[in-house]
């Protein structure tokens, strides 16, 4: 039986556990990835722990989130953590390099290897025929300092690509077909691996924006083989040596598969507010539009930038739109220079801003209330963009420039048939604009030592987390549907943001998308036994951000109550103390109110010995079975009160 | 007698009063000026006027300060202005247009006309042979409406270059070295007019640099002639029609005159935290620098970048210093772009951001504390980088490169022996990248009348303004010294700006960077008495937004007790209604201190009828004579609570 190429990359990095479906599995790790919202709270976890260097082959540290500076706490987190990359041995990447993932992509990225990110974007490098895996900060911190990361083995997910893209569809296209077809939960527990004839047609970029977005359909990672698109994509680099073919065995079996004839898509487009609301654009078009933004890690390409560029050359955008283009790297913002796209970006009326996430994180960019933004981002989540009732759309660069010079949606199809356009060809460099100078490399282990961490008053030592109690007996503080997003429990945005090294602030935001006065309320509880939360399915999806656990735990966060959880969320609870637990009975869900008095017995006799357990509904008298996923390692973890107390007193 | 090329101007524009310095004078006004932070107030006040139409040969209002967009605001605000422009007959410049002071220059400046901005940096259009005042938004919508402009008659300020700028200096060198003999007070009440053959090796741009700070010395505008360099602008700009010669007589004589021998200048830099302190760039080398920024209306010029990216042409920026580059316009972005000192500015580190004022108004690129940023900025008061502890210096772009590639301040001279350097020989495009779609231009009146003004929840109406009382007895808030500027009195930055449509919401931003608690504190006794602030010599300098005086006067301030007040602050407080004071002994300020009550008496009685009253200290048992410069008209409008009241019920 021939073997999947996940399976093979997972075998060759296995440290424990069974490559069983479900199983827990640890994995060792040849690079991690850090960017500067999550990665000052890695660096203090580092600290913590007491690291002397990293573990890791490649470490690199990202500055691509917190980029606006509106006062002092922004170039003050950069100060600490270029001082945190010389005392511990990483790269750093300074604020203008780019976004992680293509930074990443194209200047570390090695068929092959394995990497954590705190970022749920991270598996874009699957697209390089890597293993890579967005987890909380607490896992890249232990995978700096040498340790496994521990997860359950997933299903995998074979998914066919054949045929060709139509002239003005694009990758992009791809992923959203397949947001439409499986929702965003439909990856949950899943790896993607592409293969099939579809692939010849799909440079190494292209790969990265779908498997940048498996992160919204949940998936654990997506994997595409190391082949010629690879190779020439490393030449581009300057670093054809790293080069290594990797593909599946001839007929590998998969989990689950799926097909995708490249050869029928459309344009398509995701409604507000989720990225599976998807509808081919011609089912919209004519839809006002007041803002149009290129960019972000799910459309990170040359190509994608160069498309817009064709399209928009010689040509005004529309009257009243603010097209905006975030440059995604230094690399491709110098090389779309060079080719002449940057001066036709230019005079067709585009804002060109600095190379980073920007509005994709709400950093900026933020649209006004009624208006619509289409957008090139992988999230549209509400309140995602910085604006509470956003109407943010997402689609491809080609419909994004199309919309930008009419001012409303409208099939790039059409739009070409209107002006008599061709589908632009796009002659683009074989040599990338390599600069192998922008990243600050790690200094050497004599000279980290004597290296001293810089703290502006903003970076604060982190909060105690006591051990579980053996008694939960808390009101319920929130209840709420499905595929609430770590956005919603921890917004980003430019007044949360800077707020990500002070986890006592950053905890005043927490649900406020949901209900404002949750932090009041549950600062009042917190003295006393807590609380706890009831969510619906796939609860938590999104961003990879641990702050979406430790914020609430910090405010008193006991247990949450859900119908299924995304993964990466999951395993922060576990990481910060809070018991996860799943409804046996999904309607139980719809019979808890706020307020409601919820009691949990002998945690610490329970928790090891069973996977069932009971809550009991002191407010109304019921109970409800529920159930943990949790393994004895991890239950361990709970009890103590999270990883860092478990670390702490030298443990794990 | 010859006559001066100011004193042709004012009277070719005179509509009231004699030319005697000191004299009330009213001029007519051809073009007008308004950026979005203050431009929302000045729309809101056309719609309270009741404007059909702007009477003004040219009106335009630029987005170039509220770029960040951190949340629905900022976009709300481009909303309403561009639904004002359609409304009233303006024409909009869009977001990523940039500058609004290059920007005009380049599209609509003509030597001979005369123009109100509501921004202090307005004076910069001088660089063209035009008359053009900052002033607050109140006089800016008046001359929209067709009505004079009032200021007092100024002297005129002769200054004689002679000589050409040694290689490595530049204009900002110029403007730099008169700050540091003539402190930010130096040109109060003046018009500056510059002459002499060392004109000839300044282009119109680098005669923008000189002109815009001319706002630093507090001078009334500058003044250059209209000779072959602005012909050569003019022609680049595919507007050769527009030029017209424009000098002074020979022989003419000046009030006060000075001279400057451009041959004997050096590298110059303003220190922490005011313009006009300024020493040699060598007096402070070696210092270092974690922030260098390029851009801003100070340097806005195409060579301005192009010599910072010659000088920094296949070098990479030190380790840990971040190089923010602003292209001032979309114009000369795309000429930068065109010509490749984009590519090389990308290629070595730089950060390049969206076109438009950003850090120069806090908008953004805010240092860390107890780091130092090196900018070519106009300005550095206390705060302003939004970063309250800041250290901000001010230079040219030839000493703000030679650090970005350093760490550290260093005469760019001495740089340039280090490297073997010689001044680069730039070669600049004889055309530029002239773009006249990017601008949306008025609709046909019939058009205009059918548009609707949209205000988000944000834009509010402005309070009310009721009449002076009789009699002030009020407490005072607060002591200040010396030069207290407009960004201490109401900051701008990112925090604040978004809220200046919303008067009550800025408010709480008043005078915070001076006394957190003012804001509560007068809230408090905004009811009863209201408040009274006591301060020094040039009082309100800097920027001239009406904000610093409508939200104090909002909050209760009825009197300012000052030693002196710069000339646009003290038009903004008449016009809100605020009565300023001059000490006849300035020794007395120092005798008051917080908390002692104040009163002034039978004002309706005595203001109209003297410029001399007298001020009673019921704390202390003392009394302090002071004085008024109002005119009747002034008189007038500050009893009436200020223009606004004026002009409701149908006054002037």
């Amino acid at each position: 039986m021939g073997r999947t190429l996940a399976a093979k990359l997972i075998e060759s990095h296995l440290r424990e556990g069974a490559m069983t479906p479900g199983e827990e599995i640890a994995l060792g790790i040849d690079q991690t990835l850090t960017q500067d919202a999550t990665g000052t709270l890695v660096m203090q976890e580092l600290e913590a722990i007491g690291l002397d260097r990293t573990q890791a082959d490649v470490s690199v540290q990202y500055v691509d989130h917190n980029l606006l500076q509106a006062d002092e706490r922004n170039a003050e987190d950069h100060t600490f953590l270029r001082s945190a990359c010389r005392r511990y041995g990483l790269w750093y990447s300074k604020p203008g390099n780019g976004v992680s993932h293509p930074t990443h992509m194209q200047r570390f990225g090695v068929p092959g290897a394995s990497m954590v990110g705190s970022d749920s974007h991270t598996p874009a490098a699957g697209s390089l025929g890597m293993l890579a895996i967005g987890t909380g900060g607490l896992d890249v911190a232990r995978a700096i300092a040498g340790q496994p990361v521990y997860l359950r083995m997933p299903e995998i997910w074979g998914i066919r690509l054949t045929g060709e893209l139509p002239p003005w569809t694009s990758a992009k296209d791809v992923i959203l077909e397949l947001l439409r077809r499986h929702t965003v939960s439909g990856g949950v527990n899943r790896i993607i691996e592409y293969h099939g004839d579809g692939l010849a047609g799909l440079s190494a970029m292209d790969r990265h924006v779908i498997a940048n977005m498996g992160a919204e359909l949940g998936a654990t990672t997506s994997v595409f083989p190391s082949d010629e698109a690879v190779a020439e994509f490393l030449r581009a680099q300057d670093r054809g040596d790293d080069f290594l073919p990797l593909a599946a065995d001839e007929g590998a079996t998969y989990d689950v598969t799926d097909e995708v004839d490249l050869s029928t898509l459309e344009p398509l487009i995701a409604k507000p507010s989720a990225p599976d609301n998807v509808v081919p654009v011609r089912e919209v078009a004519g839809t006002p539009v007041q803002q149009v933004v290129i960019g972000s890690s799910a459309n990170p390409g040359l190509r994608d930038f160069a498309i817009a560029a064709a399209m928009v050359r010689g040509r005004q955008t529309a009257e009243g739109v603010s097209f905006d283009v975030n440059p995604t790297s230094r690399q491709i913002f110098a090389d779309l220079t060079k080719m002449g796209a940057t001066f036709d970006l230019i005079s067709s009326g585009a804002r060109i801003h600095q190379s980073g996430c920007m509005g994709c994180i709400g950093m900026g960019q933020a649209p006004a209330v009624g208006h619509n933004s289409l957008r090139t981002f992988p999230r549209n989540f509400p309140g995602r963009s910085g604006t509470r009732e956003d109407s943010v759309w997402l689609c491809s660069p080609e419909t994004a420039a199309a919309a930008a010079l009419t001012g409303e949606i409208i099939d790039p199809r059409d739009f070409a048939d209107k002006l008599g356009m061709t589908y632009p060809s796009l002659a683009l460099p074989k040599k990338a604009s390599v600069d192998t100078e922008m990243m600050e490399p790690p200094l050497p282990p004599d000279e980290a030592r004597r290296e001293k961490l810089v703290k502006g008053p903003n970076i604060t030592a982190l909060p105690d987390f006591p051990p579980l109690p053996d008694r939960i007996e808390a009101p319920v503080l929130l209840t709420m549907g499905d595929d609430v997003s770590t956005d919603e429990i921890s917004p980003a945005g430019a007044k949360a943001l800077p707020f990500r090294s002070n986890v006592d602030k950053l905890a005043d935001f927490t649900f406020t998308v949901i209900d404002p006065d949750y932090p009041p309320r549950a600062r009042e509880l917190a003295g006393s036994g807590g609380h706890v939360v009831i969510g619906g399915a796939n609860y938590g999806q999104g961003s990879s951000r641990e702050h979406a656990a430790i914020t609430p735990r910090h405010l008193g966060l006991r247990a949450v109550l859900a119908t299924s959880f995304a993964r990466i969320h999951w395993q922060n609870l576990v990481n910060f103390g809070i018991l996860p637990l799943e409804f046996a009975r999904p309607a139980d869900r719809e019979r808890i109110d706020v307020g409601d008095v919820l009691t949990l017995d002998d945690l610490r006799a329970t928790l090891p010995d069973s996977h069932e357990l009971t809550v009991r509904n002191t407010t109304k008298g019921e109970t409800y079975p529920v159930r943990h996923q949790l393994s004895p390692r991890q239950v361990d973890d709970v009890l103590a009160g999270g990883v860092i107390p478990q670390l702490a007193r030298g443990g794990r």
